[in-house]
């Protein structure tokens, strides 16, 4: 059910034609109230798609009362007339819908410089509205795939009120915001600033923390919209802890479909001195080729981690550091640890902790491996 | 000749037994006066090799009369024991070269975590010392290879005076300072401060332009020894500008025999505010897994360079960008240029050219394709 979990919510998925599969393109979520508290974040990537300036601009109003998504095109370097696209699609969207169009938030996603059909587009926003249904959630979460090979859907359920969420990513997927297209829902009771300060709680702890491939994305929007149709106000910290669950189960989802992944790897750095140092080591551990080819093949090769973990700033002792990989603590007091034969590599989860001995805290990042595959679909196709 | 081809200078490289496959690992370059100035500049990986922790402190003198090179096994988080191995090389090359061990210094190639056949290499240096010839200069660079398939050498002539240099290096391969191991000679007349301001002009502008895989190494060092043998003192400047040209002209040679790579790619950044800010768009774009795919698969897709600008702090405007490729303007003002089909992408090189439309300034950084190769040579075997 997802993003129709909550009570309040419909959504459709349509085929328009923007893909030349003939696969489902469309989709659109509508609020149906009470209330249409709304916050979203977007991609912090210079180079912004059209949808993002039009979102951007529209969610100060801290009111969404529908979301379109389009794959098939990122509508992404398509100058004014791109502009003109996402207009007429919060227009269209808006007079069926009966709203004003600011209330109509726009996310795109495909091919960067790809100007989508207009006709297309609208035809197939005409034809969601028409096909809204209360049980719609799946229909919208398979229309905006691309290179996804599954559709992402979660639900948490509340005290009294329930939270739900779709998401789309197989590529282009790292932090510094979102990178992904991600719509959640709630019937909570929650003002815009409520919405706000939870869905950045929520999205700094869980889609923040994926990085692929290094690569961020041009359009990457994650929004929460809110019914209150439950007529249950959440405990403000109870609801951004739910929510961060829930945008979790959706981060680890889009890791586990990420374009040609053979492991899902966490980096969990422990002994930091503040989360920002051990944010900042597990990341540069993410973005290591060498690394990530290394656990693809299979190999515990904890020199290349050390190495990585050396061109950060946090504080640690060169001399001092502990790597185990899957329990196995191959690297001790920066020297040979236990047997490299022990680890176990053939499965698919992949647990590497880094212990910086330098104090108390601790984060993880979430990566997957370097891979045949992955050269395959992104040398083999344009996306 | 590379290194011998300045006068005053005398090279070998002998098998010592630290590479499984026989070959030769062992090189020593011995510096025949009448001066010893030298420099060098090391990697700025916090985590250091222990060869590079001691000639760190041993080039504070401004003076080095050899460097013994091993390749068979980096020497890093070898701990203490490691060290002492690093400290009795340069011990056992100065008593056998009839100089003081801090006039030595010491490099290392090869896996991380191994610690070198104490014996193996001590007994490599003695032999080595012996074969020290003039013409030895290829030989050295033979010895210092590791996964190379060929040796880079390379000499520039002055008025009166000549400059060589050797390298190894084919994976690991980004900036930060060096990444890799690069011996350079001269028989002009220096002093230590001559030979240090020169070498930091000339790795700067060559070295760490070169990001073939985003990868730093532990071990990288470039080391500049000057004999003075020719009496010939040459303008700063000049030498300045010829140590570049050759020290560019090895770093080109490393990128030619990256790891993997099936193209040599230069990424010059022009239009913009400030050389950082041209550099700093090279690197971004240098280190996107899904532009060096794209290349690999022959597209010319600049959607995914204009995403890795944006993720840059320069100066730009997002909506006026262009972007050639082998000098066909695919990106022009943010949007759809010339017909990408009229790209060839079939060639080894590859150009493009970044306008950020935003100043005078330009920056050039080198990079290579992600391969299957580059995925195979790093999954299947540990280095």
């Amino acid at each position: 059910m997802s993003v129709t979990a909550p009570q309040g919510f419909s959504a459709a998925g349509v085929a328009a034609g923007l893909k030349s599969t003939g696969k489902p393109d469309v989709a659109v979520v509508r609020n149906d109230g009470p209330q249409s508290s709304a916050a979203a974040v977007f991609t912090s990537n210079r180079c912004k798609a059209n949808p993002v300036l039009w979102s951007e601009q529209a969610i100060r109003t801290g009111s969404a009362r529908a979301v379109v998504i389009n794959s098939g095109g990122a509508n992404c370097y398509t100058g004014p007339d791109g502009f003109a696209v996402t207009h007429a699609t919060a227009e269209t969207a808006g007079e069926l819908l009966g709203v004003a169009p600011v209330d109509v938030q726009v996310c795109s996603t495909g091919l960067i410089g790809l100007l989508n059909d207009r006709d297309a587009l609208l035809g197939g926003v005409a034809d969601a509205v028409a096909a809204l249904a209360s049980d719609g959630g799946p229909t919208a979460a398979e229309a905006i795939m691309t290179t996804d090979s599954v559709s992402k859907q979660a639900v948490v359920t509340g005290e009294g009120y329930t939270i739900g969420g779709m998401a789309k990513g197989a590529g282009m997927l790292a932090p510094s915001l979102a990178t992904m297209l991600v719509v959640l829902t709630t019937d909570a009771d929650l003002t815009p600033a409520e919405c706000d300060a939870a869905l950045r709680h929520a999205t700094a702890r869980s889609f923040d923390r994926l990085d692929s491939d290094g690569c961020q994305s041009t359009n990457d929007t994650v929004l929460l919209m809110a019914s209150g149709a439950s007529g249950v106000k959440p405990g403000a910290q109870t609801f951004a802890d739910q929510l961060t669950d829930l945008c979790r189960d959706l981060a680890l989802q889009l890791l586990a479909d990420a374009e040609g992944a053979d492991h899902e790897i966490s980096i969990e750095v422990v002994g930091a001195a503040s989360e920002d140092d051990a944010l900042e080591v597990g990341r540069a551990v993410a973005r290591s080729a060498l690394f990530k080819t290394a656990i693809y093949g299979r190999d515990p090769n904890w020199g290349r981690i050390l190495a990585s973990v050396g061109t950060t700033g946090a504080a640690f002792d060169p001399a001092d550091l502990d790597v185990a990989i899957n329990g196995v603590t191959v690297c001790r007091n920066s020297g040979l640890g236990d047997d490299r034969d022990q680890v176990d590599l053939e499965q698919r989860q992949v647990h590497v902790r880094i212990d910086l001995k330098s104090g108390d805290e601790t984060g993880t990042i979430w990566t997957n491996d370097l891979t045949h595959a992955y050269v395959h679909e992104n040398s083999a196709y344009s996306s």
